[in-house]
């Protein structure tokens, strides 16, 4: 970034009339400055690696080449980082995988991460001290190298439909693994196809002719030498997917698989050797893992919002199309109101996730401490909040990373503008560690509880209030739509109520009238949501410590997110909350104000995001803003284009049928 | 489909309680019995073609590879369809194309396809009978195969920012063309890439040292016999895309390149030998064949979005998850009230899409007679309809798909879903032939000027009414519900007409001003285009010949669409159309209960879209319902599976890492 590189004069101009301090909102963003400084060394320790260059972009690979292209990488990385010489002082395996500074490297995901992501920690948190002495010198040295095995092809949110079994057999003193059907297969376990040679397999186990339900076990799948699957185990990967193509998502099936006593995973439950099944003192334990996940979650889909936001709003600075004014020359996209209607509110977002992810992960640490000290009363509200948040930011993430493409007009549609890439990891979000509609009506679960028995959590402590629909709201602000949004949520708990009262007076049973309830119950929850990020939103501009011109920023996308949100489902506000078609023009008018100023310093603001090119990896969105010739660079390293004729197809296909004169 | 094969129990039972005649919707949707046969004849023709198999699916190959595997096939097809003795009768080109039949073949498109979609209807409406003389044997024999270059990389829709010069130089009588910058290259035509030796290239016509803006010019690219790109052309493909990626789409930059006055094509305007340029008779002559393909659009989506409706329809039939009663056996997914919330709006809008493309299809072919008989007053109304209804039921088809992809859980992640390749198409429709923002805009320009002026098209007509906004509406059914949404158009577009006059009043520039209305300005056009959709389908149950038990559920789509769009957008009825609370709450409730109706035929209906296996080409959609075995098959197609150990990796990283004693 130096005086002597290109520099795009829209985007130079942009940044010479900076008012805040960029560095600022980086290190609000990374959690510090010293976190800033720790990633960035990171990123550079990666960035500055040859061996982890690409010789062509994966894009033009075949699926198989894919994995070993990308196979090639992790192995590199894994080696080089646990050799402390090589790297930064302290490098964490997680910010290496997922979004962190690894998917500079690895774009569609690392066939091992699920070693580090799951196996590991499973190992760790489920073995007794007897199996971690055992197992885990093998998985940290990568002679196991494992997976975790839960989803079936026919089973996913649902637990207790899997089928997969895992009977004991006293008198070898071993459990047979068993898939009774081809919908017991598993299937999407990362790293399974060709990569793992372990898996903790999750399965019914039956001992003394009895169902004990769903338990874990350590399984060798293949030959620690040779890598061949063992007998009785059928592996492989499941195929092409919309993104994550380099996982190496695989399936696996059991034949009569026996397995030592001793794999079972023991710390919870027991199997004696006479059969005997021991109960796990508490079912609540498993809990935090899945939580643990969806608050991981929420702060992955802020990362690859920012990504692409910065590269739809420094396109739209670098673009210039059609016209204004007749005549004069085309206007930056980036002055069309239609544009910024487009770019600002995801750019607010990421902001009300951020919060809203650091609210979840504070809580997350504190019901921790509490669970070590037998206190489990944190527990519902997190568990209610880590579902909303994760089913709201995925969700609207997904939609807005669209959006943002669809504003870079078909550049966009590209794959080095990066946005079908992004668009395949965040959409995954939206289905992956709990399909959304399920958590929504999880969620809505609590928002029921908490109404009708007047006791829950802080985050539903609003729907105890029974003032709370008669607040008059005067001077619509931050603080006011934040109430206004308990009200929608609060409205459409009190309406699912009602029906379902009037639908048990009319005899239906409890479970059809729920079914029968779920629209409105899918809206409350989604509202209160929407609280809960606007609430965080709003208390962390108030209790942080910024500089004024910062302040100000978060207070105006704050105020833009909030509007753009009731604007967007005014119907609701017009039925729950007394909203007025004249609050809601002026709130219009307010909106349109806010996408003005916000335009002053968008491209500064997404600068401060602080995502070097190698990460963003879009031509369109690149630091210098040099979009057009990155573009064509980028096509000239197609394969396609290495000779001025494609001789193979020409040769055979297409100059037999220019001659055959048809 | 006979009874020896397997079927799905559940999509049995469905099928044994068909209380409607299939075939009499599957005519409906073709366009009557013949055009059902004629399509069935086609489809079986390529379906029993074995040359025309994959022996690996084309998401397994690599970037080059999938362009030889289908340019084999397109050539082969092209070959065969010339040679009538070999095919059905009468066999329309266009037909095979895009989303016809020949997608069954060439799923991710067609390097050939521009040359027909393009290529030869632009020879045949802007040359000369001596230009056509000259090169239409050539073209329609392959040995020019062509296509279209309008769109450069900086300049999309719109067309007088376009770069490329075309320089009349009198001494030697030729043109000279010239891609002054990087910008001026142009970037997107199908088939460039690696296939065509011939575009018809748009270039800004420069002669007496005056620009006549954009005319059309022959450029031969290539050489006839060594397909080498001729001096001066730089020419290649683009590279990878999230979807489309056999479509061969190319860029092509002109140094100096040389070619003779009459590859000007002259049948609009011309350029005489000493340079004089001859105006065309009217500017408006170009304008049909955008709106044609926009028209062709609406139709696509709508093949599409039954496609998706299709798969996610049966697989939820298929599918058991999860539990509504305690205790109970998994129940079918279609039972969820929340499954049926996200599958039945977009099955109702494939036929409100299917009703719109008729009318503007039917409105179309009046317009064209008229332009030959010099009348050009249905001009208006045919671009604002083409507009409005390519934006409306492309954006929200794709927002469907996804819908659709997510209620069939992770599987519908998967390529062999065929959702990803589905979504991929139908996304694009957002922003080729027009991106959607700016049509929008443009038909909001229409509407204000309509209800400014009080004199405009049939499809506006509305907004002439001075009433409109008084007629109070007691009942609400499809006919009112229709009117409700001309009331909100008609709010919006009063809204915007009164912000563009404030604005004005404050001494606000017009262009600006317009850019500052630009959001309600698109509302008011949404709401436009449902009306238009809303009352094309409406009319076309009233006036078209259906059985009862036919009309019934055309009545009640048409009815769930209606309830759906309101509901979505209750905010704007409230506003501009005094909708109270309680008539939102008895829709809900009638929304609810219609969903109940619908579950009793969905599958038959979907059925009757009468899409084969090979067309849908999806695991979970297919029609005997055995989708897990089916995922599962596919994925032993993969050639990470043909091996137990994918020795390449395993040997090469996999196992060094292994022994690395990290």
């Amino acid at each position: 970034m130096s005086g002597a590189v290109y520099e795009n004069p829209d985007l130079k101009r942009e940044r010479s009339q900076c008012l805040f301090d960029k560095e600022e909102i980086t290190n609000l963003i990374d959690g510090g400055k010293e976190k800033t400084k720790e990633r960035r060394d990171l990123e550079e320790f990666i960035v500055c690696d040859e061996d982890l260059k690409d010789s062509v972009p994966i894009e033009y690979l075949s699926h198989a080449d894919k994995y070993s292209a990308e196979l090639r990488k992790a192995c590199l990385l894994f080696k080089k980082l646990s050799n402390p010489s090589n790297g930064p002082a302290e490098v964490s395996t997680v910010a290496l995988l997922s979004t962190g500074a690894g998917a500079i490297t690895l774009k569609e995901g690392n066939p091992l991460a699920l070693h580090y992501i799951m196996f590991l920690p499973s190992l760790m948190s489920m073995c007794t001290p007897e199996q971690q002495e055992k197992w885990l010198p093998k998985a940290t040295s990568l002679q196991m190298i494992g997976t975790y095995a839960q989803t079936e092809m026919g089973h996913g949110t649902f637990l207790r439909g899997l089928e997969t079994t895992a009977t004991y057999d006293p008198t070898t003193k071993e459990f047979i693994l068993e898939s009774p059907s081809i919908t017991a297969y598993k299937w999407w376990p990362g790293g399974l196809g060709q990569t793992t040679n372990y898996a903790i397999v999750m399965a019914q186990l039956f001992t003394h002719e009895k169902c004990e339900g769903i338990h874990p076990f350590l399984v060798q799948l293949r030959d620690e030498e040779t890598h061949e699957p063992l007998p009785g185990i059928s592996v492989g990967e499941i195929g092409p997917k919309l993104g994550f193509n380099t996982v190496n998502n695989g399936y696996l099936g059991f034949e009569k698989v026996r397995i030592p006593r001793d794999h079972l995973l023991m710390k919870h439950s027991q199997v004696l050797e006479d059969g005997t099944y021991i109960k796990p003192a508490s079912t609540k334990l498993g809990y935090g893992a899945m939580v643990f996940v969806r608050v991981l979650v929420v702060r992955d889909v802020a990362v690859q919002l920012r990504k692409a936001v910065t590269i739809a709003t420094r396109y739209s600075c670098v673009r210039h199309q059609s016209e204004l004014k007749p005549g004069d020359p085309e206007p930056q996209i980036l002055d069309y109101v239609a544009q910024q209607n487009k770019l600002f509110p995801p750019l607010a977002a990421t902001f009300g996730f951020h919060f809203a992810a650091n609210y979840v992960w504070d809580l997350y640490n504190s019901a921790r401490e509490g669970i070590g000290k037998g206190d489990l009363h944190l527990m519902p509200d997190l568990h209610g909040l880590s579902c909303a948040l994760k089913a709201l930011s995925s969700s609207e993430a997904s939609n807005f990373v669209e959006v943002l493409r669809q504003s870079c007009g078909g550049h966009g549609y590209m794959v080095c503008s990066n946005f079908p890439r992004i668009y395949s990891l965040v959409t995954a979000a939206e289905t992956y560690e709990g399909e959304n509609t399920v958590l929504w009506l999880q969620v809505a679960k609590y928002l029921i509880k908490t109404r009708m028995d007047k006791s829950g959590g802080k985050s539903v402590a609003y729907l105890i209030d029974s003032n709370l629909m008669n607040n008059k709201i005067v001077d619509l602000n931050n603080d006011s739509i934040t109430n206004l949004f308990q009200r929608v949520a609060a409205g459409y708990v009190d309406l699912a109520i009602k029906k379902l009262e009037g639908y048990n007076r009319q005899g239906m049973a409890p479970h059809d009238a729920w079914n029968h309830s779920a629209i409105h119950l899918i809206k409350g929850a989604q509202a209160h949501a929407r609280y809960v990020v606007a609430d965080c939103f709003v208390r962390s501009i108030k209790e942080g410590k910024f500089s004024d011109p910062v302040r100000l920023i978060l207070n105006q996308l704050c105020e833009l997110l909030l509007t753009y949100w009731l604007v967007e489902h005014s119907g609701d506000f017009f039925m729950f909350a007394d909203l007025s078609a004249n609050q809601l023009f002026k709130l219009q008018s307010k909106y349109m104000e806010l996408l003005g100023t916000i335009r002053t310093y968008a491209v500064n603001l997404v600068d401060s995001f602080d995502i070097r090119d190698e990460a963003l990896d879009s031509v369109l969105g690149c630091w210098d803003g040099n979009a057009y010739q990155r573009l064509f660079d980028e096509a000239s390293k197609s394969p396609l284009n290495k000779t001025s004729v494609h001789r193979e197809s020409f040769e055979k296909y297409l100059k037999p049928l220019m001659k055959s004169n048809l």
